[in-house]
């Protein structure tokens, strides 16, 4: 194993500006960090070796903020761009800071909101065209109730769905190269939120009218708070051809979002979903969205930042050797992991065909699935003791 | 709000064999109560005022039983039911007791176990169309893991969905009147079960080949280990058309399966779900799913047996009230409930009319939701002190 | 079952400052109320029949207030108490808003913040004791880590104990009449808070020098976070004589901390609850400890208020009830729950006394618990039914 | 750090007789695997590399066996004791496989079963004595309810305390060399147990009339069941003196009990517990209380024995050079961790000199906690990565 660990470029790393920006708010306290210059952060995330950066509007330009200081802001941000070449692969809206939203934006009860929340994200796909992302994220945090009684959820899936279906005509129109991506999220700020994990959010958009165009983004923390095995997710939204992009960070099981640095919280899972990115046909961004603890002043900014990088590159690394050695392939053989992937039915075969045969099923009972020692040597390597 | 909470056939009220039969075996304890005999069963079942009965292949006959053991078993059941009245609407395979199965059974690594289990539910379904069962229910509690590293998700996706086409298939060309409804469940027996909630079990539907005669069997109690809103999830399957069949149960949150009677543990959601499938267009079975506590005796059998229709029926006798309240209609509104079955864009409207609106954002934020006085309303009846 | 359910003042119904006054702040939004000034709170709350009101310090006169701010604040604050005739029964710090609490208070690494914080609850015991107070509570949310390699656990626990030690002999030494009053929860805003659960908290105080003058306010919906039974916690605490007050609320389960309004949530955990203090020997203020959504204007905040009030005098008249009735005596009988209040040996039996008996184990294993049946029974009081 | 991870005596691992002897009886599912003798375990184990073997009185003795069996059986497992050099630190009763324990043992509503239990546990523990055992443990599994009405909390609470009165009276009176370990678990099999958590027992200990002779055996999962943090709960243990004994094994958060073996699961959690255990003065057996997974034969039983030993001797090893690292050092100081051992108060100091001293507010809330990055370095030991 390299103990090379020094992000580069087409690592594809990239963190959203709220992440390094974040200042600390939270339910109980109110900010312990300054807000933070879009245009040093990307200059500092250059430094430390990120590819892409990522915004919601509001990171970047205020909300109502004037259009001069709106096209300034811009300006300044193209140009911190331009001169460190960071590019911006994804963005996305905040449909959640402002009371307006409250209640809901893309479903809210109340249709005024509905229409200024499209409005809000239109305007915005506008400007993430501009700035060259290929993919749009949509995450509803809003889009819930504490009261089943207060929102008819088949109601807010039609809405949710009419939103997608005029956001998808209208990037078809404009003939922009962006895909949709969704982020599940189970609750927290609503009670229950719509579409509370990556099965759920696959299911929806089968409903909608360019379901090729709408895909995930499913973060890590998000569906550990739902007690979800985040490789089974991720997996199955690979094995959909949904996962378009993702949110790495940390957590530790069903509680509070913690949005921990990636590779902290549930470490053995961190390892075996970078196992599964590497080596399962998961070529986007390698997207961070986590907070630095509130407890840190600047520094700790980047030196949380800088782990998370580091940590993939650690796992990639574990992940790679793991995979290239001969006793792990003889105990993926010995635990019959490959014999999976043999269709149950043999070419040409018939269901009577297969009723005709005959099982010994105490000696099939008796075989070992030798998943101990398997996981085990996952372990080992995890450790580096291998 | 009447007082006749007595369950008649009408109320379409059914029960599992192992329901009732359950004999209290848990992982620290052997059997409490005496194995019941299936005819014995069935009339008590009838006398309460259930409408029908669904089983387990092996609650019917043991498995590896000789086939005139078979046959008379399955006769003196035939016996119950026609003397009763009781019918069979579901039928379902036990893939899980065994140890054959003890790796996983349709989606097992060694397939030899994974064409054994196809069999084992073929053989099952003729006898469940003979029966005149309509559903068929597959729960697939050994597929999954314990370690990420011994089963190739996407692999075990493959598999699951080979073999639902071959059940499709073998139905269709029977000339079946079944459809297949899955079970989703997030862990237990196993580390991970694959198609954890009502979302992953709905998307993975989308890719069968014969996706319309598939849809699910979703379990109150499953649903809410993983600390998901029954009411959310179940008017998603509703959403989907894809709520074929259903499993009424309790429990409390996130911990070991419960399966308490229906109407204890979270008592909140069952009215909710309740008014849900009365009003939200669910016309199938009213299952219920629970285990009767392993502390009691006969007794505490029927008692429970009986409190999950008694309950179901107080519930419903609630919601209809609640949906007759004038003063909820006017709190609806007030909350702007029904605003959102109104679509956000209007008939004709194009994308470029949405984007000319303006909206006064402070007037619009300061709107209230009213849900605390909904939800009160909707407590109180619950309470039944309204 | 009368059904006048209007709060007066000897239901010793109180509310925190904090409560009512919440603006809506949450992690990812910004506030949507206005600010409450405390005299209006309080005359607010006598219209709605509460008989307490309770603060932080920071709720009443804001952190860093100059001197003469501070006298005019506690000036109208005393005017309203004055002629509306609402008591303070409880005060308590805060110790968690502020940036430099982020890392700890009583329990911060950094020994100067320790110190400050020390002297900040000093000075608001003071205007405790001036208002009448005769519990000081003390909840640490930030006297926690998000890493465990970052808090020396023992050495905060020697802290903790040396800040309640601090306490105690200032309150004796002033001749204070006050007792205090820890509050327990698991998580959130820290990774782990000390003392999470209200057993930890009851461990914790038997190692202090002056532990009978400490005890507990557990919250619902603190313990609930943990998947506790808040039945247990609070019987268990009241067995240990260490229920001096208490936090009513609503939760559904592990997740972030919801503050619902009393009687939601977990509603048969509310009723059992309600029926543990009024038979179990609570004779303190009945304080609720809940947020309005955030989604309501004033008059969800009043509406809900009012709702956590009533909802625990409708609870508390279905206990009233239900423990008067026969049926519920005789089912209790029938469970042998008063049997567990006879002790194990006879008054002078001695262990070989008992060693010398026999019991006829197979008879004794058939003994039904008959709880099924019990348990029904509270459910048809909860529902109203009975 | 030396790779030679070969348990040895001087380690002090053990085992119960259970673990590696389990059947893999679950919920849904009969046994997988063929009784074992416990002197072949005896053997196996002393192979691997254990010192020590555990048991419950059932676990070596059948339920019921005659007096001539009984003897029978003792022998043989004294004979492998003695041929292997194992010791026998801990013995336990079982309480709860047997039918008669369904609702309770030394506190079931039902006194017969009570003196009953009392009976099975005075009887072992003369066996335990025999047998050199210093510590007796006991875990409560049946000690709890599903309903909070069919339990008196406090009065179960009074015959637990009576229990253990009699239990430490009868160990005084014989002059045997034992204490009581009690085993906290939140819920499974019981819908909700007494004393469940760490904190609930260590409580309840400073109740009993001898509560030196008594303490805890707390388990990893049932602590994480619970979504504690079990470095928290284990350090407070011992802070009150009261980790007697303790019981290693992994799980994934809250859901069943899992038992998976030692450094599996949570994996951080393992590594920061076993440097508080090697750091943190405690002294005794590090014993495994696992189960090797269902889907094993009997070499997945043996590697997953073997793993639970070697992964402590792997994560003891990254502590001590954890601990030894200057750059650690230098972090913790940084995060000013060693000064929470300085008391808050000076020597002397009076509460008025405390009051006295002011602090430059804003300076202290921008010191930053530089958690991140110890965390940090924590992690790459455990990665192997320093």
């Amino acid at each position: 194993m390299t103990d090379d660990f020094t992000p580069r470029p087409e690592d594809h790393f990239s963190f959203g500006l709220w992440t390094i920006g974040w200042q600390g708010v939270d339910p109980f306290g109110v900010a312990t960090r300054e807000p933070m210059d879009p245009a040093y952060a990307v200059e500092k995330l250059a430094e430390l070796g990120a590819w892409g950066v990522t915004f919601h509007d509001d990171d970047l330009v205020p909300f109502g903020a004037a259009e001069t200081e709106r096209a300034n802001r811009i300006a300044s941000f193209r140009k911190a761009l331009d001169s460190t070449g960071l590019v911006v692969p994804m963005a996305t809206t905040n449909l959640f800071t402002h009371p307006v939203f409250k209640d809901g934006a893309l479903t809210a009860n109340d249709r005024d909101i509905r229409r200024f929340a499209l409005r809000k994200v239109l305007r915005n796909i506008d400007l993430a065209a501009e700035l060259g992302a290929q993919t749009y994220v949509l995450w509803g945090g809003r889009e819930g109730a504490e009261s089943p009684v207060a929102m008819d959820v088949r109601a807010a899936l039609d809405r949710y769905a009419e939103a997608l279906n005029i956001l998808c005509a209208y990037v078809r129109e404009q003939g922009y190269d962006i895909r949709f991506a969704l982020e599940p999220k189970p609750n927290e700020p609503r009670g229950d939120i719509l579409l509370p994990t990556i099965g759920h959010a696959i299911a929806f958009i089968g409903e909608l009218e360019d379901s090729d165009r709408v895909g995930l983004n499913p973060e890590v923390g998000h569906e550990q708070m739902a007690g979800m095995s985040v490789v089974h997710g991720y997996a199955q939204a690979l094995w959909h051809g949904k996962l378009f992009h993702l949110d790495l960070n940390g957590q530790n099981g069903p509680r509070y979002d913690q949005d921990l640095r990636f590779g902290n919280g549930d470490v053995k899972s961190a390892f075996l979903l970078v196992d599964l990115l590497e080596h399962g046909g998961y070529h986007g961004p390698r997207h961070f969205d986590f907070k630095p603890a509130r407890t840190e002043d600047e520094s700790g900014v980047w030196a949380s930042a800088a782990a998370c990088m580091r940590n993939y590159l650690i796992l990639a690394a574990k992940s790679r050797a793991f995979r290239a050695d001969d006793e792990v392939a003889a105990a993926l053989a010995d635990s019959r992991v490959p014999e999976l992937s043999v269709p149950t039915l043999a070419a040409g075969e018939s269901i009577a065909d297969l009723r005709a045969e005959e099982l010994d099923i105490a000696e099939a009972a008796s075989r070992g699935a030798h998943a101990e020692k398997l996981d085990q040597l996952a372990l080992e390597y995890l450790f580096g003791t291998r």
